[in-house]
């Protein structure tokens, strides 16, 4: 039991009575209503991959957990209708590839896809770096099946494009973290496999001139752009300091980079040659300063390693402070701007680290302690530098949790940065699905707010 | 007041007391809170072009409408971060409007563009003409504005692409028909406006030849693909007959047609030369006999009015029984078949007539009583006609309203098509958010439905 209780990073943990592992929705349904006669609070676990303690148990052996490891078949898959039907538990990987192999593709697509379960995937909304073309994990379900917090089996495995017979049930399901039900089952949408890839590695003055450029691309490439993450020289370095392969892309020092993915049908060439314009614009105008285009698949690979090193490398250099933000994409330059004279001037010597993906305003905005310091010191001053960038990112109409969701690490924060009204809303359907609160309590939203709720309804 | 109390079409009506035209949300959360402490029922109407009566009072002077066409300012676009925040009154074809004129596009396109408010577009997630490439109208939210059933305004006018912090409550607003609150802001995504537009009229011996060849389409083409119109010959028929306007695009007569329009960035005649391998290929699998290329803007028009001009066309027949269903695109065949055949055994001489969005597997399913008899004798057979078609489209894994909604036209059959535990569900959602049953009642959820939840939370 214990891999299944702690997270990989972060230091969440807990202790529980028990683990189960159904091997089929009705088995779990049996699970689960025995826990709701017996009022047995429960832990919904996919592959654990998480990042904000939403699928760890608390310590005090009070719940228990339902893993969806042993429900990893992939039920169906219409070419017709470009769909796939798939268990909870499968690998987001295997769904990647078994679409492949179909010749289609799963576009859902972030680090930890080698582990990470669909359910915990569609319950936490994920978003991942081909998000800006396809959208959130939210956009590529057609159907849900849910097992309800009293046992019983919600059938939504639809697979319709267009459905607009009475409430969309699914939507309240997706992105709820477990608190509402548990994902059994998803009818996922398939889309065409692109038949060409290139990818390039651009340099680019500050964050504002990267969003310019993007905006240019947009306009002359449409949904070709597939990938545009931003990241700051910092990146570059510590990635390549931890990691022998990773070579600087180009001759010069910059101080923020892009890199850029544009998939399409066609041959690769045709898809370059589109980008070539695109990328001499950007640099008449300034937006840009030097670039290189992957030549091969290796390269383009040794591209990617430098932005999936980037929070590898980060974790060697001691203390970083992390957040998963967004703001509009017109405010990422004056967030970043703001968030990193707010830090200097309360903490001298903070290290600015900034990276995500520019096409959502999604920025892991994670500054590193002052060099040399001891690590101790810096420990205690999460809560403050999290209030100093949550505020900013608040102050401009932003999200302080962009993909990774609230679980227990966001719990307290978005109290502060949600409306009453809303936070009340967010209790009332709490307790329209889950009244007893038994669906991973102490997730995503407070008990007290929720019996608070009691009164308004 | 009278415009307001009948729908265009299919005779829905009602009368009211009192039509409240508010200019603002605060006006209209005023008028809506003065509803809840009054225990006045009220009727949400938008641009009043609903299908399924859902904007239509009932006819006994039990409730008021309020009607947000006075609500018609654009509040803000903002280029960068590619969206538009609207009032819920504006007309769609102005938001498409202002989208252009600053080089984007909002892509949901239907045919009520010129009249319809987006407030009701949102509410009844409207699909479309280009749903199969953008998504129905829920996929280009990025934040709503909505006033609660107790007149309290809930600000989610966010314009993020990535937004986990809690419960993603603008989706329960999304397609609730004004069930559950009033939508009266709503902040849009854009996309970038294409600049090449090509538009195909295609012959194909049966749906399923159709079907086919769209996969191979996709597979070449990609997003390219904006719309896929399926429409069978007597659709080409009733129209000329109609609009002098119309030609037959093809010197041969085929039973079925694809009205086929790919959008990109570049020029027309690079989409062009990516299309015709397809078609070529598409020809010589024999998934299609015939098809003309338009070759100009006003060519395009003169295809486009063959499929708009289906309808109108059909109106003029006789009776006519309308169906707005989905199935998985796998299955339209199969639908078509089956559902033809069992009427005709049923309704000899009925005609066969049946158009729609084949890539969202999306059928306007509406055939045409026998010709020649007088029209009171069909009148009546529609709800038997109706059982037909949707026991159908249930047995094949289908929706029996696609993207006009439930209103008031399904709102007893869909207790025949769902399952008790999903309309139980259905009305613990209404009950947890409009507890007093007062927003647009006897829409979507019968009251009967919605008490029989209170003894189950």
């Amino acid at each position: 039991m214990q891999p299944l209780m702690v997270a990989w990073r972060d230091g969440w943990s807990g202790r529980v009575p028990l683990v189960v592992q159904p091997a089929s929705p009705s088995e779990l349904a049996e699970v689960v209503a025995i826990c709701h006669r017996t009022r047995t609070p429960i832990v919904p676990q996919g592959g654990n991959t998480g990042l904000t303690g939403a699928s760890q148990p608390h310590g005090d052996d009070s719940e228990i957990v339902i893993s969806t490891t042993r429900m990893n078949r992939i039920r169906a898959i219409d070419l017709d209708n470009d769909t796939i039907t798939v268990d909870a538990g499968c690998v987001l990987a295997t769904i990647q590839q078994a679409a492949r192999e179909a010749g289609r593709l799963f576009p859902l697509s972030l680090g930890a896809e080698g582990s990470c379960q669909i359910g915990g995937n569609l319950s936490t909304n994920a978003g991942g770096v081909q998000a800006l073309r396809y959208g959130t994990a939210r956009n590529l379900v057609a159907g849900l099946e849910v097992v309800l917090p009293d046992g019983r089996i919600w059938n939504g495995l639809r697979g319709l494009r267009k459905d607009n017979a009475g409430y969309d049930l699914k939507q309240v399901f997706i992105g709820a973290e477990g608190t509402l039900g548990i994902i059994t089952g998803a009818t996922l949408k398939l889309l065409p496999l692109p038949e060409a890839t290139v990818t390039a590695f651009l340099a680019t003055p500050s964050p504002s001139h990267a969003v310019a450029w993007l905006r240019r691309a947009k306009a002359a490439l449409g949904e070709a752009i597939t990938s545009c993450e931003l990241m700051e020289r910092a990146c570059v370095e510590v990635a390549r300091k931890h990691d022998d392969r990773i070579q600087d892309p180009l001759a010069s020092v910059h101080p923020w980079y892009l890199l850029v993915e544009l998939t399409g049908q066609g041959a690769p060439e045709e898809l370059e040659e589109r980008l070539l314009p695109v990328f001499e614009a950007g640099l008449e105008a300034q937006e840009l300063v030097d670039g290189v285009v992957a030549s091969s698949a290796a390269q383009a690979e040794a591209l990617w390693r430098i932005r999936e090193g980037a929070p590898e490398g980060q974790r060697r250099e001691g203390v970083s402070f992390k957040h998963d933000v967004s703001v509009p994409i017109s405010q990422v330059d004056r967030f970043i701007a703001e968030a990193n004279a707010a830090l200097a001037q309360r903490f001298p010597g903070i290290r600015s680290f900034a990276f995500g993906h520019l096409g959502d305003g999604n920025i892991h905005f994670n500054p590193i302690q002052a060099a040399g310091e001891p690590a101790e010191a810096w420990q205690g001053r999460l809560p403050e530098v999290n209030l100093i960038v949550h505020d900013i990112v608040a102050g401009l109409g932003g999200s302080i949790t962009a993909e990774h969701g609230v679980g227990r690490l966001r719990i307290a924060e978005i109290r502060r940065y949600k409306s009453d009204l809303e936070l009340e809303m967010m209790a009332r359907l709490k307790r329209c699905f889950d009244p007893l609160n038994l669906m991973n309590p102490g997730k995503l939203l407070d008990a007290d707010l929720i019996a608070a709720a009691e009164g308004e309804a």
